[in-house]
């Protein structure tokens, strides 16, 4: 039986619209699926509200013990609730985690090198087990982007590696996709041209667009964590816009699908 | 096999020191359990910094749109994932759920008659064979009091009604007890004099202490959840003191027992 596993990036959850259509096409996806959702600008709306500085080093968030808490309670709270919720009622039985939860996803505080990034994680362990127990039972894991360290608790964690990170512990023999949706219509060529998607990837390619700086910034950890999860069994791996996960997953011909 | 049920209050989460004692005493009970947890005056203090206004009408929330995502983000997100991380450095397997999570309570908004509570749930349905499925995986289930209704989406819930129906749903054959833990050491005949606990409230003197003034207030509404519990099958139902959770569940002689 073929996994979903789609992650939905912050651009699409700060917009209620868009995360409207988004939600409706995935709860009409069929089979086993997993929905993993980043966290977006609400966390920094509501760390200014509450006093909370916040602090970005190379686009990257610098997660100190206040923003951590602020995190808790949009990542794990307002922002997965509010999409549990929006799948339930779509008769999607949804259910919220956290990687504390049922200690399903442990990581490790980020070292310090030259920037401390505060409370970071790196995934170490994916509870494969616990995930496999909730999908049959019907029911929908929607992981906020947080994992836990048995030393120092829960820890900030980029939503893309996660999704990659669970679809690879699911994957081995399992016929497991995964879907990132942005708001972008796919990997671009050309990033003011909508039209120039580039439709397949592959290592040497890749390499090229680095090298020519056509693949650039936040896009190469995405591409990282997306060749990562075709490296290490999953079957299927695309990048699209939001409104096309129906044609990603059923016909596989829209976005940027990433190969070996 | 025994399952226990803790009701942890609000007062109690408020206090760092406190629910620290209380999660290490938790940590340690041995076999099925579950905990309930308040959510305290730290969503009125972050409601407060947000510029959400906090309404009370007799001691009780008033839950309007705005008020519900202060609660979602404090009691689903902050209080709920701070516990459930805890629990897991005590090596206990804890699973954080609000009743949107997996359906597994499911509530009615309540109507409006003389006082319009907002999105406030009195609850309808426990999903009694998830929270099984749970335990049996060795999880600890922690619920913040938090309910889902498919029309109205999160409702705000009184915890102590809470517990008790989540006791009621998995009683019936099994041996199931219900501890409601607060920082008094349990139902006081004399509220200024900690040693005044009623050792075993029946219906009978229950009545005589209400209508004496002996019992009154937020107790009522406690009690009648812990007589509510006792009627429909659950084994055993203890009011005491935070710290005194292990002398109340092993043995069973501290705080005040509910009978029937």
């Amino acid at each position: 039986m073929p996994i979903n596993i789609v992650k939905i990036g912050g651009n699409v959850v700060n917009d209620e619209g868009k995360l409207e259509n988004f939600l409706t096409a995935f709860a009409s996806l069929k089979g086993d699926k997993i929905l993993v959702h980043g966290g977006g600008k609400i966390a920094t709306e509501i760390a200014k509200k509450l006093g909370v500085e916040t602090k970005m080093i190379e686009g990257r968030r610098i997660t100190d013990e206040p923003m951590r808490d602020v995190v808790m309670m949009v990542y794990g709270g307002l922002v997965n609730k509010k999409i549990v919720a929006n799948l339930q009622s779509k008769n999607t039985n949804a259910l919220g985690l956290t990687g504390a939860d049922g200690g399903v996803i442990l990581a490790k505080k980020r070292e310090v090198h030259t920037i401390d990034y505060g409370f970071v994680g790196d995934i170490e362990k994916v509870n494969a087990a616990l995930i496999e127990t909730l999908l049959s039972q019907g029911i929908t894991p929607v992981f906020a982007p947080l994992t836990y360290s048995p030393i120092d608790g829960v820890l900030n964690t980029n939503a893309d590696t996660q999704a990659s990170a669970i679809a690879t512990a699911l994957g081995g023999d399992k016929n497991v996709s995964l879907i990132y949706c942005f708001e972008k219509k796919g990997v671009l060529s050309d990033p003011s041209d909508d039209h120039s998607v580039i439709p397949v990837l592959k290592p040497d390619n890749y390499e090229a667009y680095k090298k020519e700086g056509v693949i650039y910034e936040g896009m190469i950890p995405k591409l990282d964590n997306a060749f990562d999860a075709v490296n290490n069994g999953v079957k299927r791996v695309i990048i699209c816009e939001a409104d096309d996960l129906l044609e990603a997953v059923e016909k596989g011909e829209t976005g940027t699908q990433i190969l070996i």
